[in-house]
């Protein structure tokens, strides 16, 4: 298998920490491309991804998959152990909707943000929005405190056990560095649950 | 089992074909109420859906679970025939990765452009942007276009069977006459995709 990795873009950073806590990183060869030297949007890699995402992971038998949460799907009925996504059909509901609550409310509100406001992103996001940036931001900052509020009462995000939710949070906490933005540094309970998480082998 | 559900919502419309399709449509209580009433933002309600989301899934344990996807994970799980999220590995890779697709190119796209741009939202979406709804717009036609495309060769969304990920397009489509946009009526493939889902039993 192979894995088109984009370095500390926050969605191939998803697919690779998943890997690497069930100890399949060797598992995959991995390519990696830049994202600010657009080289996702060549006619070549096109062929792979054909809406330019990053990553995408091509199999022996050539079919390609794209969106991080997919490819996590795929790993976890390839590698079942550890379970990162749920046992039971409980415990999977309450994942993935922690899971998409982190993604849709926080990482790409936070991107919303992040891709119309920096400079260094003006030229893949034409033209710039700053009331799309504003709003971005309301919702992203709005959220995490409600997610510390969360994290007072629970050592993880979802279900009351370590899954990919706390590594789609964990992705999304490191990638606001790029705003200057450090939540789990304001948010107390942000910054003990960031502990508990390097306590579990996550760098940085 | 309760099923909080808004009739003509397009979230709720995706769990309840979704358990149609199952034939387990008897298996859960509903409850209806009103968005345009804003019902789903009474403290009441936010005691079973805190970020004020419908449909929420109250199980007899008394867990509320959130996100449509999420509870058609729950009921995959408890019901598993007809498969409707993939068999294998790679088969529930590549619905994810479709009905990921179609949920954030398309229906989030389209729902961008409806709550910015339509009167009838402007009491839930304050203040609306003509910019967000602008863009909303282009990103839902572009996707549908390539979607069409894909449909010419392809007779359902994701892994050359039926799924979820036609589920979600389904209701997507038919969300935007919301728009008075109707996009099965101006692509071909589209279209006929359409006529084979009313074959398989859904309607309107």
């Amino acid at each position: 298998m192979k894995l088109y990795h984009s370095p500390k873009a926050p969605n191939p950073e998803r697919v690779v920490h998943f890997l690497r806590v069930k100890g399949k990183l060797d598992a995959v060869e991995v390519s990696e491309l830049s994202i600010m030297e657009q080289e996702h949007r060549t006619a070549e890699y096109r062929e792979l991804s054909p809406f330019a995402q990053v990553p995408v992971l091509v199999l022996d038998d050539g079919t390609c998959i794209t969106e991080s949460r997919a490819i996590c799907t795929y790993f976890e009925g390839l590698y079942p152990e550890p379970n990162l996504m749920g046992e039971t059909p409980k415990e999977k509901a309450l994942i993935e909707m922690w899971d998409r609550r982190v993604e849709l409310m926080f990482f790409i509100q936070f991107a919303t943000w992040f891709r119309n406001a920096h400079p260094a992103m003006a030229p893949l996001e034409q033209p710039q929005s700053p009331e799309a940036a504003a709003k971005g931001e309301r919702n992203a900052k709005s959220f995490v405190k409600r997610l510390d509020a969360h994290l007072g009462e629970h050592e993880f995000v979802a279900a009351d056990r370590f899954s990919i939710a706390d590594i789609t949070l964990y992705v999304a906490c490191g990638f606001c560095a790029v705003m200057r933005w450090f939540p789990h540094k304001e948010l107390e309970n942000l910054g003990a649950w960031r502990e508990r998480m390097k306590a579990l082998g996550f760098a940085g």
